[in-house]
């Protein structure tokens, strides 16, 4: 049913957990649109019946990672070069976990080895692919590599904490190493920049719903949902952006270039009809 | 009670209507700070009572203007230059004006004769400011120009119209001339990007109530006042600034940096405790 | 030979000069990708023999128009949807003229006259053409309107003159209105900003050649050409990015994301080699 | 000779090495508008004769420290709350060391415990300056905390490794801190984006001097001097800024604002006559 965008071309899939994961619908799509694919997750997602599941109905073979082991992942390169049978044309980088986060440290009274580990997990984890991938020659020249971001990469969102730092952080690696990667091997490298999207990663951040909502209103074409995002994804490993790199792109309705809109406001302005029942 | 911070300059402040507004005060405070100045706005205006009692509290000359007249604008430099007794070290630019904001027309019916006269007024007479001064040499080695913006050239705020457009021209413009006024004479050219500010001007904007009351709760200092304004303008008439030119500053206690904060999503969400009563 | 990820769309492609205009290569591309399209140019430019002749061989209707008129862009979204069946669903916008660049009137003693010009064929024109669409309703839900621009609508380029003015507002048009027809019609609005391409309406601009060299050099993947600039195009006009809007994207190889690269510093380098010369 | 603009102020400046360094001058600056200061350094660089010098000179107690050490930095605050007398009112850090540039570790060959190294002491260490201070209690209401940057945050600079990634970090841990800061006490969290500037620390950087000599030719005003840049963040320590927090602020004679100059290009031209020589 697709357009054979990303047809006879190979690619990896990190961080695909469950129908909610926007690296599951990257995952049906870029198989949909004639990829071959591996999928990449933590040794204990890998475990899960539904990731089994996706890689049976996509014929993808899973391959454990901590994504922050520069070992791991040479073996996630190599066996999907040898599974797939050649170099690897497009990545997802769709990995991010604060410890801050889950144990309601606040960004005033962040625990530092936490701190570490948010860096590393969501952030490092993406040069370490990068430079395994480059030192191993894996990706194809033209190829794609992308990751996910947030715009709290730009702005401050209350409660989004220490993993505000490590989107800027991934997004100057992306474009530090998008440099390189183009130079040398003609490979881009780009961030997308998604609408607060409601998975299981996301569900940790407090006051999400709240934010959901007033994202969704603030954007006139609404929050895109995890298909949406796939569907932007697919564009972006195709051979149609071959000279788009080192960019942060923004899919998210329009939020981002959005002040303040009549939707938001109008549902804001209630606010001030019922202070008596406060 | 200054700290002489513009002792010995000499300014032109364009825009000072009363006390609410932005020139109004960067006048008072710039003669605080010791330096001489001119006042100009449009002959109406100039005749208004309140700018006359201004002008003779600051020992400021009044000098009218239409500032889309090149013809002008030559005349306030040439007097300011006279009455002062030499060249000029800083200007401000507060000017704009939508008649599409005025005669409630919306942004997809906007009349294009008033979208010509917004750009011409809010942002080329920067550039006819600027070009004049340039030609006339009017403008010290090292001096500063100045113009004041607001976010809804970076983010569309809804309601803000055709004024967004004018911000964004007249922050180009700011580089664009600034790039040549520095490059010949050292000059800087930048605008300050100011929270939204209760003035004569401001008032007519769509829901601008809301929205100043969104942004205070957005922003961690809350917003900047016009009094806040203008000393940080006089910061970039001084000398401790002579290297900062092109740029658009943001001066609204942070507003521009925040995607969501605690107190405005409190507030939203209140909005929702009262769905009853809509 | 395409993916048919227009098929069965309705296109307005403008400005379509010669086999060197993006335009052109943007009709040609969505042609091959299944979309029915009409042609719109200045009446002269639609008397020249090669716009006749892409016309047949591409089974789209030229229709003449000045863009700065309503009333030719009426016609023009009139006809079109009289010719290809129904409303449309996507727009490019490649209009772009200065005469203070034709007539070498430098950026410090501009024509205010051909100022407004710059500014109306080359923003304005962006404004009117989607207001008429609006109040027309000739744009389908979720179709995608796009128009061209340049990094100079953020970084002050030498010799680009006041079309660094008027890029920067057809940027701010394109948030200003994608808003609002996002909101209204979840028609999505946007500009790409391509590297310098050498195109007849480019040739112009003083010192291009070099420019382009340093641009080259500076972008990991070199400056994209119309060909990869019209492939972009596809992928934003096709419904794999509905959610993309009220966005400058850019596709420059790049460029804009590069402070200094290895390249461009090794050819820098070379000027002090041979000082001597001088 | 100053201003007096700091009259009654208690400051801590972190990172002055000799006097080519910031830090050294924005101490000196700060003594001279009246702030009584303490310097930080690492315990080495404050054996060192240059800084016990300074601190004499200004009547500054020197208070070694390892900026990664909360222990350390808990310390810092302690004693200079002590020796100044009260809380402090601004705060500079000017802190950045790569390993991997000093051992010429590619970018694409990092070795990750250096990476790890270069966050904690270029970024991480001002969360942790941060958080110390804002559990103390240690800045008072209205204070201003300045870090120093680099536009590597923004574009990749060949050659400047990761210390373009710990930028990223700084900046947003700034605008992160800086939003709670706000919101909570009314402080500041600022950081400058500073001109290339011949220091000890920078002269590591590969290409340093080509890349100063573009840098200043591409701005209008030339590269902003170490002497500059402390003018620069008096203004921002002053009370005349108390709105500005959040921010990014460019220091660098309009570098950032500029795609190409006309005294670069004609420089770049030049490497063209000579390519006999190659």
């Amino acid at each position: 049913m697709g357009y054979n965008l990303l047809k006879g071309k190979r690619g990896i899939i990190f961080g695909a957990l469950n129908d909610m994961s926007i690296a599951w619908k990257v995952a049906e799509k870029a198989h949909e649109e004639g990829a071959l694919i591996t999928l990449s997750n933590t040794p204990v997602a890998c475990r899960m019946g539904e990731v089994v599941e996706l890689g049976k109905r996509l014929n993808a073979e899973i391959i454990p990672a901590d994504a922050t082991s520069v070992h791991d992942l040479e073996n996630v390169f190599t066996k999907s070069m040898d599974v797939l049978g050649g170099k690897i044309d497009f990545v997802l980088h769709s990995i991010g976990m604060s410890l801050n986060v889950r144990k309601k440290r606040l960004y005033h009274d962040l625990d530092y080895n936490f701190l570490d580990k948010t860096l590393d997990i969501s952030a490092i984890s993406f040069h370490k692919m990068l430079q395994v991938a480059f030192k191993m020659d894996a990706v194809s020249e033209g190829g794609s590599v992308l990751a996910l971001s947030y715009v709290a990469a730009q702005r401050t969102l209350y409660g989004y904490n220490d993993m505000a730092d490590a989107k800027a952080l991934l997004e100057s690696i992306a474009r530090s190493f998008g440099y390189i990667y183009g130079r040398e091997k003609k490979v881009r490298v780009n961030t997308i920049s998604q609408s607060p999207t409601v998975t299981t990663a996301g569900s940790g951040v407090k006051g999400i719903d709240g934010l959901i909502d007033f994202s969704d209103r603030m954007s006139p074409l609404g929050n895109a949902s995890a298909d949406d995002c796939a569907n932007y994804c697919i564009t972006l490993f195709s051979d149609l952006t071959k000279k788009v790199t080192m960019q942060n792109l923004f899919h998210d309705g329009g939020f981002s270039s959005v002040g303040m809109s009549q939707r938001a406001m109008s549902q804001y302005e209630k606010s001030f009809d019922c202070d008596c029942q406060d």
